[in-house]
């Protein structure tokens, strides 16, 4: 333990509530927090204004250091212990702090913004492909859970119960919903009645309650939001062809927008969702190469019709059960978007998904100087908004603009302008990019005038949005590697990597890889190679391969 | 009860859940549910295709029946059962419809769309004014509750319980929120350190549970959505300022958007908020002439800061308490739109927040003008899409054009548009309002050239979005009276008008208003009559006018 070489960050640590009577020892093991280390790159990088003096007290409070806290932590070197760093981030971006009750998290309006961006691109998605959104309550009878059996196998560890309404024992537990396909059933029987009320595709908005034991902000919280989209169909192909689309549409997404080159393909029998037919999926690599499964969409076949009686009459009179299926993207994504693309200076955000896409930093010595760089700084935000860029002025007093620097590097905004009196005078400006550190990513005598500013810092932040593509994609593909033998297979997961081998073996020869070198079969990837395959663990022929992968 | 007179009509009485077992009447008394009248005027209505006889079997599923019953179910007529026909006009315009909890809803696609169309114009508006959206967890400790006196008082008999989690009674019962005040100060407890971290401005959308006895869909439900904005303040003239600004916000979207015309004001302090200092409220005259509280702003004062310690340090290194304001709008306004502006035909929905502004009905009868017409219609379709409208084209073959033009017309589209084998000829349109019914609302011979089209469309539009507000405003000022004593006052409470007189008595005389007339202050508006003012029930001096109502 190295707690005593340096004072927690978070500030939830210093609750003053009830809770902070817990020891912070005690809290960060309750919430799988490691202390951060002595050492931070971030102080370190600050190119002006050395960090103030960590003086806090643990557990008394100090006015002064607290007026500080919000911006002079240290950041844990991502290198050095990946888990502090991912922390460390979340706490000084201000992304998130800790509820007060164990495993939930509160989302601050920074890394809200992340999540309305990402709503923002996916519900036009699910629009265009034919669905609407609606609401459906939160508060599942009990009974709903155990009608679907593997289902409620799969969830009633996780369920949380509200047992007293209004000061009353209710009759009936109410589960909080942990996923919303019962409740979805149970209302798509009502409403579904002929073919002609086929297919039926909705999505919602929501949040979701699941009783998790090990939890870490975004990745894993005992509630989270997310949307799940739930649809209804006449026939199994129906169904396959729109598990398949949303799959597809959350793919694209990763892809375009979070620049997280994600593989997507089918989850094994194992892995697949309780109450699926199938499940696929999109599977990231984090920055420490552990798997981190971002998105699913499942084929439920007739699975819930059967256990909710959802049957329609079908052009021949006939009554049958409908082929659903349900997919679903939450809050977790934040935490992909984090992993994905931070390095030990903080948050790096794709232009497309960040809150800010350009930060600018006035700066001036002299009092005369002020008043033209100011003018000349709130001129280029005004161009910047008109072309449709978020800006942010950080025109504050209070701090140097080498502290700002290094704040808004943190935050991770793709481009920063730097505007002093010099340029002001030669009516221009100076752009640093965040993905390429110091002097090479920074460059001088960019005109002020506006199409030519404009211009030049679009191209910048779509150079940006491909630069983190292209670097996550090599780092992506450095780290698969493809084994023909268990032996292989162990030996590249040791080295943290993923493995990609044919497999046509036994669930309980899954079961087996997974307590031998806690990796799981991530999924058979939609891209197979050509050729014909041999399991590497039976030595039977093998339709097709596998990835395994340590996972989040 | 004539309830054997007409079988019931909500699709949720036929469900085949474990909760059908329950006979519908019992389901109607439950869900406060009157048995629909044998008359419909939206049957009556109808310009072509007879409405099909009902034929359905109480508790017994016919598939014939089911897809009919979306569209050929009656209308209460409003002026005959003002609930019965409210409850009607949700189930037949597909707005929600009961969830298997008691008191819950769920929202279906064109009731939701109404929400997100609230959603879209006040979200811009809560982030002009300086607020950011984030996100608190909706499970509350219990002991926070009961932190700030009269806010437990006002809650504690209608809080949901989570009592168990992950298969364990827990600790500490856990509130499923029913407003956010006490987490939201125990983490701005966390953040707020010094006056520069002040104005604290945030705001949420979420889902909150109050276990109501008595609901009502959209009205008052079990759980409901909403957003819900929390600000902390240095000084108590800035906490005012934004109490008043956002209740003025919702003022404008009332009128502006919703053309409702809410009187804004102060609420007496019975009916303050349980832990407010001031609460600002809009009230909207209902089309039963009943006061519905549509949205809330509220002054904390330092309610919530002194019982949580939100603290920080002023200018001149002082300690203070922060001054707070929370702030509100709920689907609850949704039940508000569709009871201020629904006739006997069914929904009439302002064209700013519809979620269908223009419906096209193609009409042909003979196979070769199909084409052409088809063809017509979605250029006209795509031409008013273009201009940024939103346009259904229902080109179905399943029902009559006439059946279309009643079922859009129950479903509260503001303009129809015919198009016929004749219109096709003469390159022109057929366009009926939906605010003004019968001929006198068509006009023939609409050029489809598209700026005419387009134009013609949107000043129509405008035109229905100010006379549904004129209409309005008519209707409340012509019921609302002005009285100077409690016997007048008596007299227009009596006759389910709102009284408008000086107020100046104590709250036990307000509380003995409520238990003899069934009316409670609904606000103190702020528009105040000039000249002196003498109290209705004391005859001493009054500052101010109150109105008086009975309210949902």
């Amino acid at each position: 333990m190295v707690s005593s070489l340096r004072l927690p960050t978070l500030t939830s640590l210093f609750s003053p509530s009830s809770f902070a009577r817990r020891s912070t020892v005690t809290l960060r093991r309750r919430l799988h927090l490691r202390p951060p280390l002595a050492a931070g790159s971030y102080a370190q990088s600050a190119a002006s204004s050395p960090p103030e003096t960590e003086d806090r007290v643990e557990g008394k409070k100090s006015s002064r250091v607290q007026e500080r806290a919000n911006t002079d932590r240290v950041i844990t070197p991502r290198s050095q212990d990946f888990n502090a760093w991912y922390l460390d981030v979340i706490a000084n971006a201000e992304l998130a702090d800790y509820g007060p009750v164990r495993g939930t998290m509160v989302i601050r309006p920074y890394g809200y913004a992340i999540w309305e961006a990402i709503q923002d691109y996916l519900n036009v998605k699910f629009k265009e492909t034919g669905h609407s959104n609606m609401y459906f309550p939160q508060f599942i009878p009990y009974s709903f859970i155990e009608k679907e059996a593997s289902h409620v196998e799969g969830f009633s560890p996780e369920l949380a119960l509200v047992t007293i309404g209004g000061g009353k024992e209710l009759e009936e537990k109410l589960v909080v919903r942990p996923t919303s396909e019962t409740i979805v059933n149970h209302m798509f029987t009502q409403w579904i009645h002929s073919y002609r009320d086929l297919p039926l595709m909705i999505n919602q908005w929501a949040n979701v309650t699941r009783w998790e034991m090990r939890t870490k902000p975004f990745v894993r919280t005992l509630e989270f939001l997310w949307q799940e989209g739930h649809t209804a169909h006449a026939t199994p192909e129906e169904a396959e062809e729109e598990a398949l689309q949303m799959i597809d549409v959350y793919t694209k997404f990763a892809y375009e927008q979070a620049a997280i080159p994600v593989i997507p393909g089918r989850k094994s029998k194992v892995e697949t969702f309780a109450g699926a037919d199938k499940t696929y999926t999109i599977e990231a690599m984090m920055g420490d190469r552990k798997a981190l499964q971002a998105g699913t969409s499942h084929n439920l076949g007739q699975n819930f019709s059967r256990a909710f009686g959802t049957q329609f009459t079908d052009e021949n009179g006939q009554r049958q059960h409908v082929w659903q299926t349900s997919w679903a993207i939450s809050t977790r994504f934040v935490g992909g978007i984090i992993m994905t693309h931070g390095d030990d200076t903080g948050l790096m955000l794709p232009p497309r998904i960040a809150p800010v896409q350009v930060v600018i930093v006035p700066i001036w010595k002299k009092a005369d100087e002020k008043t033209g760089v100011l003018n000349a700084a709130s001129s280029v935000a005004e161009i910047l908004k008109t072309a449709g860029l978020k800006v942010k002025l950080d025109d504050t007093e209070q701090r140097t603009p080498g502290w700002k620097f290094n704040f808004w590097e943190m935050k991770g905004v793709p481009l920063r302008i730097e505007i002093g009196p010099r340029d002001v005078s030669s009516g221009s400006v100076v752009i640093s990019r965040r993905d390429i550190p110091g002097k090479q990513g920074k460059v001088f005598g960019i005109s002020m005038e506006p199409s030519i500013l404009e211009a030049y810092v679009k191209d910048r932040l779509d150079e940006i949005q491909s630069s983190l593509l292209e670097r996550a994609i090599s780092f992506r593909d450095s780290n698969i590697v493809d084994v023909s033998s268990y032996e292989e297979l162990k030996e590249v997961i040791s080295l943290g990597k993923w493995a990609r081998g044919p497999w046509s073996a036994s669930d309980a020869d899954e079961l087996r890889v997974k307590e031998e070198t806690g990796a799981t079969i991530r999924c058979y990837p939609f891209e197979q190679p050509q050729g014909t395959k041999t399991c590497l663990m039976t030595g039977n022929t093998a339709k097709e391969v596998a990835i395994f992968a340590k996972s989040y």
